[in-house]
Parts: C-alpha cells; structure tokens; sequence
C-alpha cells in the first residue's frame, strides 16, 4: 500500500456535503461556513523516530515543527490560520517537565503568528511520543489558493532553496506564511503548494489534480547549501537531495508568465529568493531539461508513508 | 502530573484572540467565524492499548469509536457536527486491508450523521495504532450550551444508565446527538457535558467551571446493568461503577426546576431514559445523599490520563 494511492481509496469513496467547497486532495479542506466566509482546515500528526527523533532533538523543536508544518499547509492555500486544536499522547510516566517544555515549543511560534491554541486532547499511552495538530485557517477575502488550477503555459516558481533538510531545517523551517499572503493579495497564483513531500513528488500532486505535466530546467532548480553537504556523505548528486528530499517547506507555485515575471522583479519578497524552475505543460509526467537542451523523464521521487 | 492539573497550567498561560469566544475547558472549542455563524471545534485521540484493544476488537470498532466520541463533544455543546479530518498512525508495516478496514467504521458512522471526511493525515511508525479525530461543528442559530452554567437550584439530569462501559459501550454507543439537538431547541439548558471520564468526574468539570457544588441522591443514580454484571467481576459495588466508570458517552446537563420537569415529562426523548440525578448546590464539592437521608462528601473519581 502506498500513502496516495490509500488517500484516492479514501476520497473515491467519501460522501461528499454541500457546504464543503474543497475535500480530500489538497493543502487544506475548505468549508462554506456562511455567505461571505469560508473556513480552512489542516491537520498533521507527528511521532517521535519518523518526523522527529527526540534522542537528537528537544521536545520544544518537535513542538514547534508541528505547529510549523500546519502553518505550512495554510499558508500553502494563501491564507491566514487563527486558532488550532493540539492532541497529545505521551509516553505513560512522562514527567512534567517534559509536557511543559512542548508547550513552550507550541507558545514560541503559535504566539508569533497570533494563532490561539483553543482546544486538545492529551492521552497517555504504550506509545513513542505523538503529537497532532489541527488548524483552521480563514480567507479575509481571499480566494483559497489549489493544486488543480496549474495551466499549460504557466511558469513554475519555488521560494528559498532545496534539498538536505534533514540537517536542520526540518526542524527550524519559518513557514512562508508572510510571503504567501503577499503572493495572494498581489498576484494570480494559479496551484501552490509547500515542499514537504518532495519538489518532484508535491510538483506532481499539482500536474495530477490539474491534468497537466511540467518541464523543469535542471540549472534553475534551486539547490541549497545542505543538500551539498549532504550530497558528500550520501554519495547522491547535490540535485537529487533538491528534487527528492522533503521538508523544506518552501512553497511551490504556477502562474502565467506575465504574473511571474512581475512577481521576479516585485520588491516585497526581496528577503526571500524566487527561481523560475520550468514551465506548465499539456503533455503529462515531468520532464528534466539540461543546461545543453537534452529532455529526460523523471519519476516524481520523494517521502511516502506506507510504502513498501 | 494529572492530566486535569497540566490542561489548568496550559490554560492560564495561552494568549487568547478576539475571535475565539470559547477557548480550552469545554467539551468544544467555539470561533466566532462571521457576523452571524460561530464553529465549534473538539479533537480526540486513541491508542490502541488505552482507548481500545485490537486484540479483542476491531479495526473497524475502533474508527467507530474515534468519531463517536467526537459526535458526541459536539453533542454535549447541544449543536451539529459537520465535517472532520482524521490522523492515523499505522505501524509499519500494517497491511492495506487493515486500512480500508478502518474506513468502513469510519463511514458507517459519520455517513450516518451526513459528516464529511475532509481531510486527513496517514503516517506510518514503529507505534501502536493511533488515530486522531478533529470534527468541526455548526451552531444553526442554537447557543452552544457550556458547563459552566449551572446554577444552584438546577436540576442535575442524566440520559440513559450508567458504569460498565468496558463491557461493550464504550464501542458500540450511539452519541446522544438527536437528544441533544431537541434539548437545545426546547429547552433552556444551563450547563450540559458528555459522560467520558465517568459521572462523577464529569459533573466536577461543571462544578468547577460554574463555580458551584452538588448534592447527588444515592437511589435515582441509573446504574446501567452492565454496571451490575462488571461489579460481579470487581467486588465494587455497581453504584460505584456508575459513578466513577467513563465512556457511556450520556448528556449530563443541569437545567432549572421547572425546565426539569418538563423536561421528564417530555415526549421527543420517550426512546431514552433521563433521570433527575441531584441538584446544584452553592457549596462547593460533591455530596451524596442516601434514601435515609444521610448526606457524605465523596470525592469525584474516574479516568485520568497521566496520573501517576
């Protein structure tokens, strides 16, 4: 089983509602809670060896990653998470000090970006260290941002850069928050996501729900500094770790050519670099395009829980 | 650590928003969302080995159990769940019929209660299987109804019977959600919770949020039979199961003399049994009192995450 192909399983066979604008298949669920508002939701469960590991790590960066990521997944849709509900199961005879030093993590960013944790549940259990984290999100006017509007045509644009996360960043990623609501009010982003799958794999959760495929320019893509430093000890290429590796937690957008070219030269997101790394296109699967001009497939390659 | 000590310390230490007109302590949280709609939202994890047993259950009982308990914090605030998103961590390895397993109990129920699966999160880790609910509700023009507030004179009311969950309830359940949409329309109901961590120990979040006490009368307590079966096993007394056992997932509410009365002679909740259990006192604590008349304090009792 792998985790994508369960969620179409899932979402085949869900019954849909009528206030339920957007369901299963996208950064955030967006509901229709009265005339003029819509309400986000997100929702990311962390546990202790697989997103964390808490021999390398303290419980307050595991605390923040987790309210960080669901940040992420607002901000992915361009809009502006308020309140969140936190689940909790500690390992039975946890002393206090440790569940304090979570919160401290929560409190650090929750309190940065005005989001009010209004709700939780918190379970012991014979279990490693598991946290989940619920968060709702409004629009303030804004439309809600997809996966599936990409266009044939459009350019594909990355913030920051990628690859190595692994190395830290995972853990002390600032969500592109800010910068995805100046891209909202600004711009027509047509499909955004963040980069926590991988850019190919969550590249490709864009071409699949807009019936689209893609060209990337191998010289554009953005590598960062950690995947060059991971790249000595893995043996990989510093590319690879850029395209596979997963949480960086930048975000990933299309728009028409015009919009990207004004969003390149737009002052606002000076403090945060912007790469043009390749084009929307009709014909399905993603296509590498080198410096000297050959084209090669590639396979979408990044984390998947559940596969074997 | 107990877990009610560590949500007190959490509480007085969150910073709060304008728009979050319910925060922590209360079956859900309430957002005021536009001019005229609130949301209401609760999450609630389990674990296998504390909430349920795989082992002498199944998969798909437990994804029952995860959104029953949900349905019914949304129920407890006399209002109508809509949608949830739902984490599940499998262990690795865990085959796909397990999964989809997991989803048929998932649907019976919240198909059942027209509740959409909006979203989710699926992980895999060397844990036991633990799945996270997060539902969201709507008011429809009802006020939520709070615990904390009961007032002294209220009428202490209680649907159905009570103790020896374990048996079987605390799985098969049906959440008081139709019971409880009638209450808030007819009625004024000054404090209302759902019986999870046992009778007792619930009416004390009451007490403690209004600021109260109660006197409970020893011979309408509703002792379930199953109470009575499990007492056999225990040595305890049935009422003693009754009082202190969690999960039979009743509405425990408090409402004034007359609204009371009414109330028991009301027709729309004749298929379910409600029982005038006590009633609110100014006196802080709870006391019981026996058909001779005889009046002890007894100390609120039930289950406790964390306790050491």
């Amino acid at each position: 089983m792998g985790e994508f192909s369960f969620i179409q399983w899932i979402r085949k066979r869900q019954k849909r509602r009528k206030d339920v604008m957007l369901g299963i298949g996208d950064d955030c669920a967006v509901i229709d809670v009265s005339s003029d508002t819509v309400c986000l939701i997100t929702t990311d469960m962390l546990v202790d060896g697989t997103h964390f590991d808490l021999k390398k790590c303290t419980v307050q960066d595991a605390g923040r990653k987790a309210i960080a990521c669901s940040i992420s997944d607002v901000a992915a849709m361009g809009c502006q998470p308020t309140v969140a509900v936190i689940s909790v199961c500690f390992p039975d005879h946890t002393p206090e000090k440790f569940a304090r030093e979570l919160y401290k993590g929560i409190w650090g960013i929750a309190d940065k970006y005005a989001i009010e944790i209004v709700g939780g549940d918190i379970i012991s259990g014979r279990s490693p260290f598991c946290i989940n984290v619920t968060m709702l999100g409004r629009d303030d006017g804004l439309k809600p941002i997809r996966r599936s509007g990409a266009r044939a045509g459009d350019a594909i644009l990355v913030t920051g850069t990628l690859g190595g996360s692994i190395l830290g960043k995972h853990l002390s990623f600032e969500p592109r928050l800010k910068e995805s609501l100046v891209l909202n009010k600004n711009f027509t982003i047509h499909a955004m996501i963040d980069v926590s799958d991988g850019l190919t794999a969550d590249l490709n959760h864009i071409l699949e729900e807009s019936s689209v495929g893609a060209v990337l320019y191998e010289d554009r893509i953005p590598v960062s500094h950690a995947a060059v430093e991971l790249s000595k000890k893995t043996g990989h290429k510093p590319l690879y770790h850029a395209l596979s590796d997963g949480e960086d937690y930048e975000l990933l957008m299309t728009l028409s050519r015009n919009q990207a070219k004004r969003l390149l030269s737009f002052g606002l997101l000076k403090n945060v670099k912007v790469s043009c790394i390749g084009e929307i296109v009709k014909e399905h699967g993603i296509r590498m395009k080198s410096s000297g001009g050959n084209i090669r497939h590639i396979k979408p390659r990044g984390y998947e829980h559940l596969k074997s």
